[in-house]
C-alpha cells in the first residue's frame, strides 16, 4: 500500500489560534483511496521549518500533501520555499494570471499588483486548478515522492484534492482497496445505540465498525478491505444491512447524506411543502432547510417568532395559550406548528420553542427544556427534549430533532414504514 | 526564548476520523507562557513513527509535549516506545497502583487486570499526576529537551498541562513574554486590505503581523514579545492604533468578538430593536443574531420570505414591485425592510433578497447577485454585492454583509462616527 505523508502550514495552526481540520480531511480521503497517512505536521510561516519539514516527510511517504501559504501576502512563503527545496526556478504563466485577474473582474475589483506572484510556478510544476479561489496548486516531485501543494482555505483544498489530486492519485499505481461506508444516525446516544448494534460489531470479521459521535449525531463507519472494489463493497453490504434490520429508525441517511438534505428529497417526492416557525432555533430550522439548493421549491416560508407578540400576530397563537402554558410548553408548540401551516398554506408546519439557556430558566421550565409541533391536515403532534446547559448544542439538536420529526413522518406517508433502508 | 514541539499520537487522528483538538489547545498554552512553538507532529499507534518523531523534535525544540498512547489497552505504546528511546526499564510503582485501582473501587467497579501496565514507568521519569483519569503523565529528558508525556483525553492533557506541566516549566526560566491582538475586519478582501496597511506591516518592526481570511472576513494577528507583559502590550496598542487609523470602517470587533455580538451590543447600548425579512439567506442572519444568549431583548422576530406570496402576505411587500423589478432587486429589499420594519414594530428593519445558485440565474441576474435593505425611521438604505457560484458561500457572505450594514449604521447613531476604536 502507498503511504501518504501531510504538512500543513500557517503560524494561525501552530499557535493553536486556529484548529486545523484539514489534516483530517485530508487523512480521511488518502484512506479512502486506500493510501496510509504516516506523519502530519504542522509547521509555521518559515522557510527554514517549511523546508526542513518537506525534506523529512518526502522520504517517508510516497505522496505528500502540502496546504496552506499560497495567497499572496507577504507571509505565503510556501511555493518560494518549494521551488528552492527542488531546485528550480519561479516561471511565469500569463493564463494563471489572465484567470486570477477574471476572478477580480467578475466581481467588479481590479486584481490588486500583490496577486501577480499567485501566476508564477516552479518551472516542472504541473498545475493545479483552482476553480473557487484565486491560488492555483501544482505538483513536484521531491526524493522520490509527489508532492501536492494545495492552498490552505478548507473549501478551495477540499475541491482540488477531489477533483484535481485524487483522479491522478488514482491514475498511478492500484493497490488493494479500501472502502468506506458512513450509516448516519440522528435522536440517539452512543451507548444505547451500541447496545442495539453490539452483536453485530461482535460478529463483523472483516469489516471495522467505528461509531463516531457529532453534533448531528452518531454515525458509523463501516470499512472493509479487499482485492477489488467489488469485493470490499459486497462484504461492507452484508454488515450494512444487518446494521439497518437492527437500527433502521434511527438513520437518515448514507455517506455524505444530510438530514435537511433527506427532508428534502422526501417533501419532493411526496409532493408536499413546509413552513417553519422557530423561537429556540431563532432561525436555524430554515437556514438548515435553505442550505439545500432548490429549497425554494418545498420550504414556502419561515418565522422566527422569539417574542411572544410575534407568535401571536404573525401565528395566530391565542394569547390564552401563552398565558395559560406559557412560551414554552407543547400547547404552544402545537398552536405555533398549527398557525404557520394555516397562516403559510403549506402541508406541514414544523415549531420549535424552548429555553436555549444560558440565562432564562427556572425550576419548572429549565434551561434546555424544549417542545417541538409538527402539524398535518390529519392534526397536530409535539415532542419534548430534555436538553443541557449549552445554548448552541441546544440550537443544534433542537433544530434536528425539528427535521427529524418531519422526516418521520414523510417517511410514513413516502413508503408506509420508517425505514426506506431496508432491502436496498 | 525558548521552543517547543508537540506530537500527538493516535491512529484516529492521522485517518481523519477524530479532529485534532490537543495540538492547537497546547500551541495556545505554550505561546501564552513566551514558548515558542515551531513543530507539531501526529504519528498513529506505532511504536517505530512514534520514536522517529520524539528523536527528530527534540533536537529541535526545549520543551516537547506528547499526547496519546497511555492507555491500557494493546495499542498505546507510548510509554514502552519513549523508556526505549530514552535507554530507561520500565519499574513498577505501588502508589500509582493504589491510586488508579482506587478509581475503580469509587466507581464500585473492579480494576481489570490490563490497567496495571499504568503502574510502570521509565526508571528515572517525574510522574505527573492524573486526577481525572487512570493514565498517569511523565517527565523525562532527552537530546537536552523535556519531554512531557500526557493522556490524550482532551480534559485529561488539559488539567495535567495547566497544572503540572506549565507550572514546572515557569519555575524554570522565566520566559519573555508573547502577546497576541486579533483585529476583526469584514466586507474586504485581503489584498486590498494588504493594500491599504501595507506600510503600516513594513514599518511595524518588533511587531508582526499576520492577515488571515476566514469565512466571516479578513482577520489580522498582531503578535508582539517583550521583557513584561507590560512593554509586548505597549508596542501592540502602537501599531494597533496605526492599523484602526488606516482601516477603521472595514473593523468590526477584537479579539473574541463576533459581528453578531457587536451588532447585539451596539442595539442594546442605543435601546434599539430590529426584526429581519430574509429571502436568500433562508433563516441563517436571524440564526446567528440568536446564537447571542439574550438576543431575544432586541431581535423582535424574523421572516423567511422565500416565495413571493410569503413577501406579499407576510412583509405588506406591493405586488407591482416585485412584477416591476423582480423579487431580486434593490425595490424588493427595500420594501421588504420597510415592510418587516413596520409590521413588526423593530426600530431597524434588515433584508437579504438575491440568487444563492447553484442554480436560479439569468443574464440579468446571474448566481451571486445579492440586495440587501436595511430601513430606518429615516428611510431605506439598499446594497448590492456581487459574490460568487456557491451556494453556503453565498448565504454566509451575504448574512455578514447584511449584519454589518446594520453596524455601521448603528455605530453612526451610538458614536457619531463609524469608527469606534479610534482613540481606545
Amino acid at each position: 500500500m502507498r503511504s501518504a505523508a501531510i504538512i500543513t502550514i500557517g503560524d494561525e495552526l501552530l499557535y493553536g489560534s486556529v484548529i486545523d481540520t484539514n489534516a483530517a480531511y485530508i487523512g480521511q480521503r488518502m484512506t479512502a483511496a486506500g493510501i496510509e497517512p504516516v506523519c502530519s505536521m504542522t509547521v509555521g510561516d518559515e522557510g527554514g521549518r517549511i523546508g526542513q519539514a518537506l525534506d523529512m516527510v518526502c522520504r517517508q511517504a510516497d505522496v505528500v500533501l502540502v496546504t496552506g501559504g499560497l495567497g499572496p501576502t507577504h507571509d505565503d512563503v510556501t511555493k518560494t520555499v518549494i521551488a528552492e527545496a527542488i531546485g528550480q526556478d519561479l516561471v511565469f504563466h500569463p493564463d494563471i494570471l489572465d484567470t486570477v485577474e477574471a476572478m477580480f473582474t467578475q466581481r467588479g475589483m481590479v486584481m490588486p499588483e500583490s496577486n501577480r506572484i499567485q501566476a508564477y510556478m516552479p518551472r516542472h510544476a504541473e498545475v493545479l486548478d483552482n476553480p473557487v479561489g484565486t491560488a492555483p496548486g501544482f505538483l513536484v516531485r521531491h526524493h522520490g515522492a509527489a508532492v501536492f501543494v494545495m492552498p490552505g482555505v478548507p473549501r478551495e483544498m477540499k475541491k482540488m484534492l477531489n477533483e484535481q489530486v485524487l483522479p491522478r492519485l488514482k491514475a498511478h499505481g492500484a493497490g488493494r482497496v479500501i472502502l468506506h461506508r458512513w450509516i448516519r444516525t440522528t435522536g440517539i446516544g452512543e451507548s444505547s445505540l451500541s447496545q442495539i448494534i453490539g452483536r453485530v460489531i461482535e460478529e463483523a470479521e472483516d469489516v471495522k465498525i467505528a461509531s463516531l459521535p457529532q453534533e448531528t449525531g452518531v454515525n458509523l463507519r463501516l470499512t472493509a478491505e479487499g482485492g477489488s472494489e467489488e469485493e470490499a463493497r459486497r462484504r461492507i453490504g452484508a454488515v450494512e444491512s444487518k446494521l439497518v434490520a437492527r437500527a433502521g429508525e434511527h438513520i437518515y441517511g448514507m455517506d455524505d447524506d444530510t438530514l435537511e438534505e433527506v427532508v428534502g428529497r422526501l417533501l419532493r417526492e411526496t409532493g408536499a411543502t413546509v413552513a417553519v416557525a422557530e423561537s429556540c432555533t431563532g432561525g436555524l430550522v430554515a437556514s438548515r432547510m435553505t442550505d439545500v439548493p432548490g429549497s425554494s421549491d418545498y420550504l414556502l416560508e419561515g418565522v422566527v417568532s422569539y417574542s411572544n407578540a410575534a407568535k401571536m400576530a404573525r401565528l395566530e397563537v391565542p394569547a390564552g395559550t401563552i398565558e395559560r402554558h406559557g412560551a414554552v410548553s407543547a400547547e404552544t408548540a402545537a398552536a405555533m406548528a398549527q398557525g404557520v401551516r394555516r397562516t403559510s398554506g403549506a402541508t406541514y408546519g414544523l415549531s420549535t420553542t424552548g429555553v436555549a439557556g444560558p440565562g432564562g430558566g427556572t425550576p419548572e421550565k429549565p434551561v434546555g427544556l424544549v417542545y417541538l409541533g409538527l402539524a398535518t391536515a390529519a392534526g397536530v403532534e409535539t415532542r419534548k427534549l430534555m436538553l443541557g446547559p449549552d445554548r448552541h448544542v441546544n440550537k443544534t439538536r433542537s433544530a434536528l430533532a425539528a427535521l427529524n420529526l418531519l422526516r418521520q413522518a414523510l417517511t410514513r406517508v413516502a413508503g408506509g414504514t420508517e425505514n426506506p433502508f431496508m432491502g436496498n
